[in-house]
């Protein structure tokens, strides 16, 4: 019997031991690093006499820098000692638990590159089929490597931060016009936080020593000023106004038994692409639009994993540095009810999506909100959570 | 006659004291902000006495991260204060001279978000010629918005750094194969340094609070990695290996001489993107592959201005930080030897350049040194430099 009493704190629930994953909150007294018991936060400088002096500067620290800096066997032997702690039945002298709800997430570590993948075979494909119909829906790069580009780390926000509606310029009847987005769209996906030592050229054999743990991203995406503007270089503005993440991430070890093998190309992989263990992992998405799940798409149909892609991303030399970020790209399955974007769920706008009393959607409007959560299964039955990124839309702001 | 005892330090040299470019370099004892005065580094701690107490949390930084903070009033304070302190007659006392050959240059500040654009028409129109031949070379929305896309930040290099040859994936006979690229490329653009408050839908009347400066930068490309990678999203490791800066950061005060309007559309722009004054900048650049001088761009031949860019990227409500940096695409004018790249220069492989004593080349080979410089006029007939910006090519380092 743990210390800790809240019912959401068990294995059946997503935040249970099992998970742990780290944030960090303000309780009006200023950032403060915390791990998450069921609905409460353990600001982890309260129990630093449990933890060890060592870790000081990792527990009072505003932010996840320096854990994300100490690298994995400070990662692992921080989770090990917290496990522990959580589950003894008495509660760790100055141990301090504060309920979520009176708490203010804050972005939990300094972003350095964001990249954004592409790696979902539905995704490319539906997206494909409406942007370039006739012609084939996958470009032949797109099975041999993970697809992707870089994004704006300085427009990433934490989960709760208000969505304000981008103005841009999108194609017009008579050229271009300018004004607010008529197509504001959402895209699920699951982020990745790296961490350790700078590094170039990791294997796909290492990937665990420099990616932290695992955290919802919401790609808000502008898809009028996108379809404009994207020829030849890629999305910019369509996408660089934010990019919400959820305000806990979860650390790679508590998904030691959702790891499961991508989905295969029907050719061999380039040999960096090889994986010596599955790297792809079983989670189950939610994505809630004003309180009406409108889909549920499942991470296992990934054609790429993070190991993969992190491999990829540094081949060429290019270094990985603690607080880099990279997402998975919008994760769709086979299924309508598993697409992870309102472009693909209302197919470019035309097949409107039915929410909670009868109100039908195409794109976003002023005042929607859109929450994402998801669940992978843990050890012995057990569930572990990925908290949700959510986001409420807000009018354009003119200067 | 001016204390400074520097035949480089003269109005009709490019480092004279109406230039005063900044930089970050180390003697030994720690990267030191340093003001550049012919060949020599002026540390700027070394006169704290002459600057004023206040100024202390800039000048004994080991980078310009205080200074882009500390915005506009005391950008143009401290020019005006350093113009006074270089011209006079006497040494001010603890004033310290360092030459430039003695000293190692340091990344000056922090990159934040990294942004290339793509403003001129006349690469745009070469590489569309070469990429999409029988096309239209440029796409329809490239005369109404300033095309560009993220780069890596945290391959952003300082002038002097070796480039590692990138291995990567690029097109085979028989499908793709991987290793080191054989269109390893140059891309001679001007790079715009951000500072002042962080701010957003930054309009062009105000660009001058948001920029503190301009650098040369050399975004190399491999463009056979990026020709196979970059559908549909845009290149990626094709550049995201290494962007070199220069060291030396030129504060935008300092071309007040050399400001043109920019080549004006057929069609009217969108009010957003209207200067109210001229942003352009006459910028003579100049290429030189391993000494020799291939081309000479210049950068009145440009279709955006700074400004534009600059409120382009905001317009959508994203933020501009400082550290951010944004490049002006590769420059190429409409002659060949204006052109900004190899991939122009030698068409894509096709007509070898020629370079001193009778070598020929068409992409850069190991041990190739390029070294791309810039002047433009000053106050009074002189003349304004920007420091130069070069590397050497280094075989690929196999894991």
């Amino acid at each position: 019997m743990t210390w800790i009493d809240d019912p959401e704190f068990a294995a059946d629930r997503p935040f249970g031991p099992q998970t742990l994953p780290y944030g960090v909150v303000d309780g009006g007294e200023g950032p403060m690093v915390a791990v998450r018991v069921g609905d409460h936060a353990l600001p982890l400088r309260s129990v630093e006499s449990a933890l060890g002096d060592e870790l000081a500067p990792v527990l009072w620290a505003g932010s996840l820098d320096p854990l994300l800096a100490a690298g994995q066997a400070v990662w692992t032997a921080l989770r090990d000692r917290l496990q522990d702690l959580v589950t003894v039945s008495v509660a760790p002298r100055g141990a301090t638990l504060l309920p979520l709800a009176g708490l203010r997430p804050v972005l939990a570590f300094t972003v350095g590159d964001y990249v954004d993948f592409y790696s979902s075979r539905h995704h490319a494909e539906n997206v494909g089929r409406m942007m370039r119909p006739g012609a084939d829906p996958l470009l032949p790069n797109w099975t041999h490597l993970p697809v992707g580009y870089h994004g704006r780390s300085g427009t990433v926000v934490v989960s709760g931060t208000d969505i304000v509606r981008p103005d841009g310029q999108r194609r017009g009847p008579d050229g271009p016009q300018f004004g607010p987005t008529e197509r504001l769209d959402v895209e699920a996906e699951v982020g990745f936080v790296c961490g350790g030592p700078p590094a170039r050229r990791v294997p796909v054999g290492a990937a665990a020593e420099h990616i932290f743990g695992v955290a919802l991203v919401n790609d808000w995406s502008a898809r009028d000023i996108q379809g404009w503007e994207y020829q030849p270089l890629g999305p910019f503005l369509g996408k660089s106004f934010a990019t919400s993440i959820a305000a806990w991430i979860t650390p790679l070890d508590a998904f030691a038994s959702a790891r499961i093998p991508v989905v295969e190309p029907d050719h061999p992989r380039l040999d960096y692409l090889v994986e010596d263990k599955p790297w792809g992992l079983d989670l189950s998405l939610a994505i809630e639009w004003n309180g009406t799940v409108v889909s549920r798409p499942r991470f296992a149909d990934m054609s790429y994993s993070c190991a993969q892609q992190l491999a990829h991303m540094t081949v060429n030399g290019a270094t990985v540095r603690p607080g880099d970020l990279f997402a998975s790209g919008t994760v769709s399955g086979p299924e309508k009810e598993q697409r992870g974007c309102f472009l693909e769920l209302s197919w470019a706008g035309r097949e409107p999506v039915t929410l909670a009393g009868g109100v039908q959607r195409t794109f976003l409007e002023d005042g929607d909100t859109v929450s994402i959560t998801a669940t992978a299964p843990g050890p012995d039955g057990s569930l572990v959570g990925l908290a949700e990124v959510a986001g409420t839309v807000v009018p354009v702001q003119e200067p």
